[in-house]
């Protein structure tokens, strides 16, 4: 495998520190650079023109963000329990009556500040209370930086499936500070480094060789390496959303190992020990073993990707027990199921995958088998 | 006031029958006519494509339209509880269960069969599901023929308001069997002939003579003067949509009547007794004296009105007694109000509404104390 080469990292970030979406008729920009939330509350102040503007946190985000975000831009402030049992249509329903009770109206803004749960949730509700209203986007984990904020896809869990109901509600702009990395637990950092790899290798073949040759100075959170990394990351989606708003064509390569990644979520019954970013890993090896038995995948390129996970402490199979049954239970309800069959993301190279593949029952069946540990399936 | 002439019922009637929608991205026709409910199915069956199919109705609907229609296209049938009531949070909540149970996909279509109630919840559901699946509407009242099934505003009401949650949902055609007015109870029938008196008054003079001119064969439902005044009804509504798709302009006159319609029927909380027919006909004669008051309506076109609406046994002020303060407060709390301001709708001539005026408040003190009957304004 050849990987281009690339450019410095503070060159790097500085190109792409200012992003822009131009999709589905929104057109936003995504910020990367450390020291953001310092600048949100000001602008969402002059954006908002007077409009009541409501910000939008958790326990654990009010302190290193939403609080301040909320002085300078005179919002009210809500907090919500952290973790995914927030993501709940009844979380959402009160998050729209604390939107009444604050007076919200059409032009006000609403600023979701934390990770994938507080974003999808008040996403969702933003995009319905009062058939919308302005949003902005503060992502203060990995994850949300690089995928769940961009891109306008927003949703909460129905006990039938995980994100069954939601919008594509794009944000006004989107502030990613990665000087907020330095304090996310371990666990969330790698969880969402999973999603960074993935972008690598569904796109941009640059960034997996980065991600091999800054393994160190990512891994130790070098604050210059993680803004290009996040930078170059937030750049595949933007360009994966430009072309591709609605997932009709494109947008499905930004799912490469979710098909089993989700399943396994789903089937584990979302086990507290199992992060999303652990799930799209094992997802990631699943949809790799796969691609190479149907011959879309060359075995090198496997070996790329397996090498990576592994340099980034990611699971290579799935890290939980689930029943293979269960599993290929959670994958026949995949919703981006056509007429009942699932459609496979599948590597072709390093930075280029190619999706809308059916595989026969038999590959994914050994597939899964594989990627549960060897049970067989019954 | 002078009329402009108007073509024979069935001439116009076949010339409107086919009405087409292009409006914020979305195009789909509106058929209206008798005896279309014996053609929806099967052409759901055809759009549908092997796709599953959903069709929501409730326990008026189901006999008259709803089985049939799930006959001919091999859905599956949900019935809901007539009412109001059910267009909850809690009911969108079990509705989208409802399509996770009868495994709809993104390519499914749900057929909304009912009038505005149906219409609405199922519309938000369908915005909401999955992001958003297909959707026809089959509206079987006059007001959501008119009205509610055009233009993609969908929605359910929370304990602070009605409508607060919601999405601009474009189906993907309304079919508008006006065989089925027949059969509606009195009631329900003037009270869709109030939204039709008001898109006279708004955008079409000419609607406005038909209704003095023909009045005894449309409250005998005469079936061709009723295709022609559903028609031409449903060509203001397009017209207007077509203009303006998410209400950031001339869209605001079709809400004629509603700023003080909305506000009695909160105020009088939802009583049984005041149709939404019945709350939009004293907010037009409120709206009337608004805009003589201001020199906008000049005295002649509200004397038009105000015959008009005597002539169809529609009120011609609050038909239930309402706290003045009540009805105050539920005006300010109006969705459409810009920074806390109502700005009204008045009409400058018969056949030509004008939006965004912002009226003194002893001005409105006064009308609205002349709307509930002369109750002093405390």
């Amino acid at each position: 495998v050849r990987w281009p080469r690339w450019p410095a990292p503070t060159a790097l970030a500085a190109a792409l520190a200012e992003l822009r979406v131009n999709s589905g008729g929104a057109a936003y920009e995504v910020r990367v650079g450390p020291g953001l939330v310092q600048a949100v509350g000001r602008w969402v102040r002059e954006r908002a023109g007077g409009a009541r503007v409501l910000v939008v946190c958790d326990h654990n985000t009010v302190m290193v963000a939403g609080q301040r975000i909320a002085d300078d831009s005179g919002a009210a402030i809500l907090e919500l329990e952290p973790g995914e049992r927030t993501k709940s249509f009844e979380e959402l329903r009160a998050l729209c009556l604390a939107m009444a009770d604050a007076g919200l109206e059409r032009r006000s803004i609403v600023v979701a500040v934390g990770g994938g749960v507080v974003g999808d949730l008040t996403g969702t509700a933003a995009a319905i209370y009062l058939r919308g209203i302005r949003l902005v986007q503060v992502p203060t984990t990995l994850l949300a930086m690089v995928d769940s904020s961009i891109g306008g896809k927003v949703g909460v869990n129905l006990p039938a499936g995980k994100n069954l109901v939601g919008a594509f509600k794009a944000p006004e702009a989107v502030f990613a500070d990665t000087g907020l990395l330095a304090g996310l637990p371990e666990r969330e950092f790698r969880s969402g480094l999973a999603e960074v790899i993935k972008s690598g290798l569904i796109a941009d073949a640059g960034l997996t060789a980065m991600l091999t040759d800054r393994r160190e100075e990512v891994l130790a959170r070098d604050a210059a390496v993680l803004e290009a990394v996040v930078a170059r990351t937030c750049a595949v989606k933007v360009g994966v959303v430009n072309r591709d708003a609605t997932e009709v064509g494109e947008r499905a390569i930004l799912n490469y190992g979710h098909t089993f990644g989700h399943a396994l979520e789903a089937a584990s019954g979302y086990a507290a020990g199992l992060t999303h970013g652990m799930a799209v890993a094992a997802g990631m090896a699943v949809a790799g073993r796969v691609g190479a038995s149907v011959g879309v995948t060359p075995p090198e390129v496997v070996e790329v990707q397996q090498r990576q996970l592994e340099d980034y402490g990611l699971p290579q199979r799935a890290p939980v027990a689930v029943a293979a049954m269960d599993l290929l239970g959670a994958l026949g309800r995949d919703k981006k199921a056509a007429a009942g069959r699932v459609r496979w993301v599948l590597l072709e190279a390093v930075g280029h995958a190619t999706w809308g593949h059916e595989v026969p029952d038999e590959v994914v069946g050994e597939a899964v088998a594989w990627g549960l540990g060897g049970n067989p399936v019954i």
